[in-house]
């Protein structure tokens, strides 16, 4: 028997099969207009390839900010407690979860157990998240996927505006002065880290820190994070499931 | 002899001439790249457009955000107090300055002889100041000056996120809904009101409530405004050069 865990986020959208010890499959597509056709896209592609009978599925849970829209699955969860989850899952070490997604930030604390006690988490302000990114990507002229390797961390610009629009102007103003765009780029990064460090360090982080999100592929923010905190930041390739693989959990229990 | 006050925005640079009674001349430029320049122009303009001799000028006060670029002044001064003073001046009735202007806000009280005795700003997040619509006017594609004969108040659209880059969004997705122009640009007005509110609802707003800036020019805003805080608000086209009056008023002490 298997789970499936669906993490509709306001980016991207993950899901997993889970057979009771190990994550089986994953899939992630871009949300795009519809959440819902987005989720039974996902529910379709994980059956059909994975070739897992609907009668195999003991429970769905959907989670993350579009959750609501999914009319298929068996509970929702919010996507503080399945990131918890995930996270405890795939390490029971961690307790504290950094996340960044493209449109919003958390931090969530754990216990030795894995329950959550307390969080933070930042969806009003689009500085500290993906959607910064992106937008100072476009500036830049270079695709998101490109920042982290064209940036070149020894000198990297000083972005003064932790706010979007101030720091597009900015670096505008930069690239006009002939600014580079690796010392620019690296700024950007440090921005998100610095802003990430504002929203951590109204919560005691405790060591181990997992760093997820689609935006924990970035390696220099990682680096510049894990500085800026003092401690060591993890990740995995899981980092973008651990909201899908916490519900999927949940959902055998 | 006169003073002169000059006060140097992010976006708008003003100045005015004073002769100890009354505002005899006034200009208004853009603040374009050089703070330094615009600022000496002001001055050129001023005297020579309204032949004042140099001799004729005793004192000359700078003030807003640019004022540190400027060599020729005598004296520098924040924004909050030039603000209470120029609204004071203005109409001594004045407890309450809001001033929204290109790129920051502020509430400004006063007490029954115009001293400052409370005030907040917010230059860190571009919600709720000009360059929220301006960034707004774009997406809709109308020019900024005439963002307030198109809306129409009657039904404005929801916008539901504060913040400058998610409603951005918000208006892109509203206008491929086929909502109106004349819809979304009041939405937006409306959301301006909302957010000046919040500023304005962590200091007691009191009678008579001054409104200035840039903004300010925006009748059918002013009138959202007043709205919610329940209020009459007063404004006059001298309201982009209080904190310029208010340097002028306080060089002639
Ligand atoms: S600071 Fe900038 S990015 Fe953040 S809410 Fe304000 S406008 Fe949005």
């Amino acid at each position: 028997m298997y789970t499936i865990g669906i993490d509709i986020g306001s980016v991207a959208s993950k899901a997993v099969t889970f057979d009771g010890e190990k994550v089986t499959s994953k899939i992630i597509l871009p949300t795009g207009w519809s959440p819902k056709e987005t989720g039974e896209k996902l529910l379709k592609i994980l059956l059909e390839e994975k070739m897992i009978a609907r009668e195999q599925v003991k429970t769905i849970i959907g989670t993350g900010y579009g959750r609501g829209s999914l009319s298929f699955i068996d509970k929702k969860v919010t996507e503080i407690t399945c990131h918890g989850v995930g996270a405890y899952f795939l390490d029971p070490e961690v307790r504290t979860v950094i996340d960044i997604g493209g449109q919003d930030s958390k931090v969530i604390k754990l216990d030795c157990k894995g329950n959550v006690i307390d969080f933070l988490m930042n969806d009003k302000c689009a500085a500290g998240t993906g959607r910064f990114l992106q937008v100072m990507a476009n500036s830049l002229e270079i695709d998101i996927s490109d920042l982290s390797e064209v940036a070149q961390g020894d000198a990297p610009q000083k972005i003064n505006s932790m706010c979007t629009v101030f720091a597009e102007s900015e670096v505008v103003s930069l690239m006009a002065e002939g600014a580079s765009k690796e010392s620019i780029a690296a700024g950007l990064l440090q921005s998100v880290a610095n802003r990430t460090y504002s929203l951590a360090g109204k919560v005691q982080v405790e060591n181990k820190v997992y760093f997820s999100g689609g935006v924990s592929k970035n390696s220099l923010l990682k680096e510049y994070l894990g500085k800026k905190l003092g401690v060591e930041i993890y990740s995995s390739d899981m980092a973008q499931f651990i909201g899908a693989i916490g519900a999927a959990v949940i959902g055998y229990k």
